[in-house]
């Protein structure tokens, strides 16, 4: 077991796909942002627009710039993203899947969507409290690829 | 009180700054990535690379890319963007700094500098254990502009 | 008189703002999409999304995204953008407007965020009708700058 | 009949087509700018620049980021585009064409390269006349896919 | 005397340049693409296009880009670009030159400018030699800021 | 022999490559960045950051940019992407490899990456000596795809 991105050299470079067989492959990723009970109060007072819904379009926009983002990240074809964004207690959590059939997996683009629609709840709260805090990004689960399933176990 | 970014008619839009004189701006943001005891000893075996220079550059490249994530965001002309990744018990400590002469304040590039550093150590160290974790991703502090300065007080 | 963005021996580039004041410069450009009754009829049938709203962001983000589409504009710190889209009788109309404390004006970018937000509703009901048309886009007003204020008379 | 991209709560999403097979999908828009009598005589009085080369350059440009700019777009390795832009009676006619070998199809491509050939048209020539109009931007046909070949019908 | 982009403790960022006085700064630079008598010959004979326009367009476009690509350089407003390309003895002299008032220097909005202009020019050429060579890119001159003027010597 | 992207009217445009069939295809390109002895000996002299690492990293994240940048490149999915910065006597040498799966080549990306490492190596230096020259840009080698091998031949 090592790193991944690094060659025999030590170097950081992007890992070789191109013999990887192009199937499909799914990745869902958790953000989680705290929120106060007068920010989690004042969300709803909006007549006609909605934090949530400009957080969910961020993070589906977000997922498209994965490669340009993450340095070793390859540019996929993603053949679907979602995000959703829903008042919990506490907070707003925010559920991001991403899809593609490639070569290698899409776990950063649901990370980074889960990232992206976080910070986006955070900008449109940030008025109300600067103290606002994403508490968590993590990997849900992730199919397809030969490396297996990967399903997040309860904490 | 009430949510920044939405007019009269409760629709978001991007605030107007036009008439906001351009102070010097400063905010500082602090993400941290949980790793485990053997994520941790791999971290420095690399001979020439090193996974958190990695991160640390793509944060800084990132905080330039702020207002094309973020929809409400102004796009600004950054004079200044730091990253700092380190080794922590438990995890590394990201901390992002960003600066502008400017008529609105930095916080989402600073935050945004952070949560792509962050995400950017989850890539690079996930071939070990796809269950790390982005614990947090705060605004450390902010100052400049009239809304005044804003420091995080330990919990 | 002569065409914008070409130097003394007839070559396209861009225009040397430098010694131009840094004022406020505002511009709002509008356009229509064409939808017959059976697609508005289908546009509030959405529960808890919106098409409106995703052509509003849409336009939002496309404006801070002027300078690279349009090769021989300015980038520009935009200090205000909003989009808004409206069901009137025949389609839908949407109005841009953006602001910026620059050397030049913020023509192009009102008409990059109406033009974004015409094009996201085709994709968001082009699935009922493709033969839906972006009727107009045109520049509503301009205000600011040394070549004087604009307004669209009306036809 | 329904609206395309939203999911069965109503919510817009980007449509899942990891399940579409790869096929050769190609798609054909116009625009339309009009110009009057004293701008079109200006076109051609350009010794070496020519206004429509660079609103064909940043047409096809413009193709490759559609994905960026409309929300809902998946990400496509396109394999041609080609923008005609010619002086035609009452103004300038943009006739952009897209191809891709993949799961879904380019309509919003060739709109994009369409549109933004206009936008560039009026950006090279608005110093003439501002009140210069984008008349329109259609479909003209597409091909390939499950959904049927489309062709506009005349008026 | 030390390198740029460099903090105390040896890491690379970003330098701050909150302090400095936006002055008019501009930047001139120079490559050159070197091409054999056959493909110096076949550039003229396109009765319509011409690859020396598409390269020109594509270096303007490319200043623009310029704090995406490099690293650690500073988003700047930039109030000026325009790229030459001309064809001489053994080749295609391009020369790009950038402005901005701004707190910073343009020399690399010059160099990136120049640069992907001779790749625009390689990828138009290289289907008759693959082996064409850019020979050189250089900074030619920079006026404004407080490190001075600098014209290149000739050698 | 005629130059690439050009149509029969001779009118610059995208290849179409939707007939090609998608083979591994592989460019190596390199670049010289000419440095005097006083700015080699400074390369070493940083404790924790290293420019050469800056540079490879901008190398590599241009590669996956190149379609943005140069007006007539498919957009590929780069399956791999690999840049080294050396330093030899009199300067740096790099080299930067792309591979893709995909209907056409990857030369663009390789030339691409090269040429913006060595324009950040120049970036990094700048400071020390204004007169440093990228010495060249230069193809080495490609494999794979309909139109041969090509390797360049020592001069």
């Amino acid at each position: 077991e090592k790193l991944s991105h690094y060659d025999e050299a030590g170097q950081a470079h992007m890992v070789d796909v191109s013999a990887k067989s192009a199937t499909r492959r799914e990745a869902v990723a958790r953000a989680f942002v705290e929120l106060n009970e007068s920010v989690l109060a004042a969300l709803p007072e909006n007549p006609k627009g909605n934090p949530l819904e400009v957080a969910r379009f961020a993070g589906i926009m977000a997922a498209k710039k994965t490669a340009d983002l993450i340095p070793m990240c390859h540019p996929l074809p993603l053949s679907f993203v979602d995000v959703q964004a829903t008042v919990v207690a506490g907070g707003v959590e925010i559920r991001a899947t991403a899809a593609t059939v490639a070569g290698t997996g899409v776990e950063m683009e649901a990370m980074t969507a889960a990232s992206v629609a976080a910070l986006t709840v955070y900008d449109m709260t940030k008025a109300l409290d600067k103290g606002i805090r994403i508490r968590e990004v993590v990997l849900e689960s992730k199919t397809g690829g030969k490396s297996g399933d990967y399903r997040r176990t309860a904490e």
